[in-house]
């Protein structure tokens, strides 16, 4: 599905990678970064692109896999006696490393290994492939791609190439569908989300993910710490290593490519929140800060972090280090807990790297503006470039229904400095589950702010498309304006409220100043009767005069 | 009319300076500053808060008066043989300074005198009077006030006091009528707007600004220009210094607070912009343009600036220095066209000064993040810190549909460094006219922006509404946290989306995560389990066990 006529989806180079191309009046293209997938039936999947990229490689295997149980679908399940809705397309045996490998792109990169994905990456980015697997190998750029997610277009996260944005979806215990989710999802990705996290944390948790991975053609991110607490009845203390393990596994063999752990919620840090005006808002955070107090236990997935990465380099899974100690309002913003919490995650980041695993760290949350810097100049510097993945920041919290802008604020600001990912925020937070039109606003939102730091970055390339649309606005191509939007559906809609006719279409001017004020208009007007600007102006005047001396034309199309 | 439930308008001191005032549940209050004023029937006006200030001063006198004639109404009037929709309330005689006096506040402030309005603005700020006058003294801050504009409400621009918003309202020749432009103004400064441009360019010129000015408790700013050429039939290069000057009067003597003068644009800088990607996009700038090449003459509003000025002092009209060369793409932004007008303005605002005549500057436009700051510091040098009024400005040009945010990015940061007003940017922008629901859109989206740049900014209080909000939050005071939002209606309406019950606005948790996994929650059980940070945490954690170890209690209202 592509969103407007001008729009086809084109493939590049043998390995396919896509591009929404659009389609100009004026007879030139334009050519899009493009996250849509080639879309499917929900209930069949998407084709496995990977999956002989994979398996010619021949270090992976595939095995039985861990067994299904209903307590996976959580507690409803278990009462139900069956799960609900159970994937109905190509079930496809678990895969893993085989004894002694590791199929990480890391590991790839760094034995100088350049991978199909790093290819068709390179393809996507229009950046030479060296400077992706130097990237990737040097920790400053993960490619996730785990390899029981074959269905995946690979994509980059690192600082050097675009701006990266992630949707999050999921239902909770109050609220959503699996059918609801899968079609959030595929929402997303249509309006251009580069990353899924799906945050269930109701009903059918197993289910829902595996309808959700089958169906991505973008990397899914998720909190197994959710999953594990819905197993243990919802009872944090009785949390282990061993239910978030089994959890973590269950995840790798469905597909999941990057998942967060709050391994830097350390014992010692919980009472630095005390004094804060909203303690602790990560939920992981919360979790895992009630478990160290209630067993008065160092974090568990602190200790157990090197099992981890043991498991994560078997799948290619990538640690997304979650920041459960992040400022919740801009009060707490770059407190003491806060940075606590960043520099055993930068610790945890060189840990990973020794086995060869790829790594994001995530980051705040509730910023004021003059402090947004500091958080990536900190992260950047403590944890050697690995790619920094912020959730907005927000910049200020008095606007609850319109979270999506205070934090785009922050978003576009804290990405100019070198975030390579920004978690959305819909309009919806702090007050309900984001619908389907929030997630596309919440997208949108975000893919401005991403693009407003690519150009303000100088990323290569970037300002092209301000400038085609800015081109296409003063020739007044209002179909080429339209199409080149990033929204183009609403951009046509709200021209339309007050000139719907066809013939405005091609007018000179639109309904915010008539025909008579548009300045574009007159600029091009100007232009029009003196030309070059080498040309005296004296001579040019009188010309002007003659041909009868007005800067505008009354239009017959005048409603 | 108050926009919920828990606010009250309250009046301080012997000025009656009026505060919006949220009652909590928990019985505190929160006083915010007010735009909306006292309110009226639009037929009747609002009351003349200044009038008894102004004659008190004894500089000032009534006089006849310019005769409003049928084509200040423009063309359709006068082919009608008559106005339309007259002005209905009470019809007061112009003012203005008797002969040899200058009645700006910027006059008075350099002598000394402390004003009503002075005082009624340091009271609205909290600040001291002092900082007040001595800003308005040195240039660095205006206060709006036309001796013609008694129904206004005092108020400052200046980087000293808070970051203020404008929302631009009026009809094109395409659409809107009088009634719905005054519905526009009311609903622009109940959600927040500092001051609102009249930018008609429609039928009924006159009549509609003067139901906009006795109905606004904000000061009301205009471009004469487009008036002035309808005067002209739109013909450019008929413009004289003559019908100009005459336009100016007549909304002088109506009451018009501020006028964006486009006397920047010099013949000389015309030719700067052919090149351009969006050539010129200010109206006002294109139309000077036009003149200036049509005649080869210097723009007359550059040449007659001291006219101006003379006139300006005699009513405190405050000059609002346009750019008529600001750019109109991230393509075109700090461009020789630009820099070379602003060197003008920075000239132009001295000859003001020179007249005790208050001055703004008006800046752009579109300009990507990392070269927005230049703006501002620019700007500020060059002019002697004199306020800086910026539109947006936008960071990207590829969102039409969202140019709200494009442009807020761009504004917060733009204020953070020391713009000291904002001019709003609706949905709308680039594609049509702003309805009712894009001026809220709009003013909603800038006053958080403005905010942030107050938070960013270390604003004395500025923070103390966030951390209200955020306490309330962490404090699941829903009603509360509604309450103290920029726009309690959405947030509310929002989090009943999927929660609508009664006893939802008092649980501990909202939709977005359900009861269990709310980390405030959670975070709040953890502190109340264990309290101070100080107490031994192994002793805690056995007592917290034996409390029975779970971070969450099951909700009974859970749905």
């Amino acid at each position: 599905m592509t969103v407007h006529p001008a729009h086809t989806r084109i493939e590049v180079g043998d390995l396919a990678v896509p591009f929404t191309r659009v389609a100009l009046t004026n007879g030139e293209t334009f050519d899009r970064y493009c996250t849509e997938g080639p879309g499917s039936e929900p209930e069949h999947g998407l084709p496995p692109l990977r999956a002989a990229w994979i398996e010619g490689r021949g270090d992976t295997e595939t095995y039985e896999g861990r067994e299904t149980q209903l307590l996976d679908n959580g507690r409803a399940a278990v009462r139900r006696g069956q799960a609900q809705q159970e994937w109905r397309g190509e079930r496809r045996a678990p895969r893993r490393a085989v004894a002694g490998r590791t199929v990480t792109q890391m590991a790839y990169a760094r034995a100088g290994i350049v991978t199909e994905e790093m290819r068709y990456v390179a393809e996507r980015e229009r950046c030479d492939v060296e400077l992706v697997r130097s990237e990737v190998a040097a920790g400053r750029a993960i490619i996730p791609a785990n390899v029981n997610h074959p269905e995946s277009e690979p994509m980059i996260i690192g600082k050097r190439f675009l701006v990266k944005i992630n949707a999050n979806i999921g239902n909770s215990a109050v609220t959503s569908s699996i059918a609801e989710e899968v079609d959030k999802l595929t929402h997303a990705v249509t309006w251009g989300a580069d990353t899924v996290m799906d945050l269930s944390t109701g009903d059918d948790i197993h289910t829902t993910r595996e309808w959700i991975i089958r169906n991505s053609p973008v990397p899914i991110g998720t909190v197994p710490i959710y999953q594990a607490l819905e197993k243990v009845n919802g009872e944090a203390d009785r949390l282990t290593w061993e239910v978030f393990r089994d959890t973590v596994i269950e995840q790798c063999e469905q597909g999941v490519d990057y998942m967060t752990i709050h391994a830097g919620v350390l014992l010692r840090y919980v009472p630095m929140t005390a004094q804060r005006v909203t303690g602790i808002v990560s939920r992981g955070g919360s979790i895992m800060a009630g478990w160290c107090l209630a067993h008065h236990e160092e974090n568990f997935l602190y200790t157990h972090f090197d099992e981890l990465c043991e498991l994560f380099r078997h799948y290619d899974v990538s640690f997304s280090l979650g920041d459960g100690l992040r400022p919740g309002s801009t009060a707490d913003a770059n407190d003491e807990a806060q940075l606590s919490e960043l520099r055993t995650l930068a610790e945890l980041t060189q840990r990973a790297w020794e086995h060869d695993v790829q790594v994001m760290v995530e980051g705040p949350g509730h910023v004021p503006l003059h402090l947004v810097e500091e958080n990536v100049r900190l992260q950047q510097d403590w944890c050697h470039g690995a790619p920094f993945y912020t959730l907005g920041p927000l910049a200020t919290d008095i606007a609850p229904g319109y979270d999506h802008i205070t934090s785009a604020i922050g978003a576009a600001t804290i990405a100019m400095h070198g975030t390579a990912m920004l978690c959305y925020v819909t309009p919806k937070e702090h007050l309900g589950l984001p619908n389907r039109d929030d997630v596309k606003t919440g997208v949108i939102t975000y893919k401005l702010a991403a693009h407003a730091a690519d150009v303000a970055k100088g990323h290569p390339g970037a300002r092209d498309w301000d400038d085609a649309l800015s081109r296409a606005r003063f020739e007044f191509r209002w179909r080429d304006q339209f199409a080149l939007s990033l929204d183009p559906v609403t951009a046509e809609e709200f021209h339309d409220e007050t000139l719907p006719a066809e013939n405005a279409k091609t007018a000179h001017f639109c309904s915010m100043c008539g025909p008579k004020f548009c300045s574009m208009r007159i600029s091009q007007d100007v232009r029009a009767r003196f030309g070059d600007a080498e040309l005296g102006m004296k001579q040019k005047s009188e010309e002007f005069v003659e041909l009868g001396g007005t800067v505008y034309v009354e239009q017959p199309t005048r409603s």
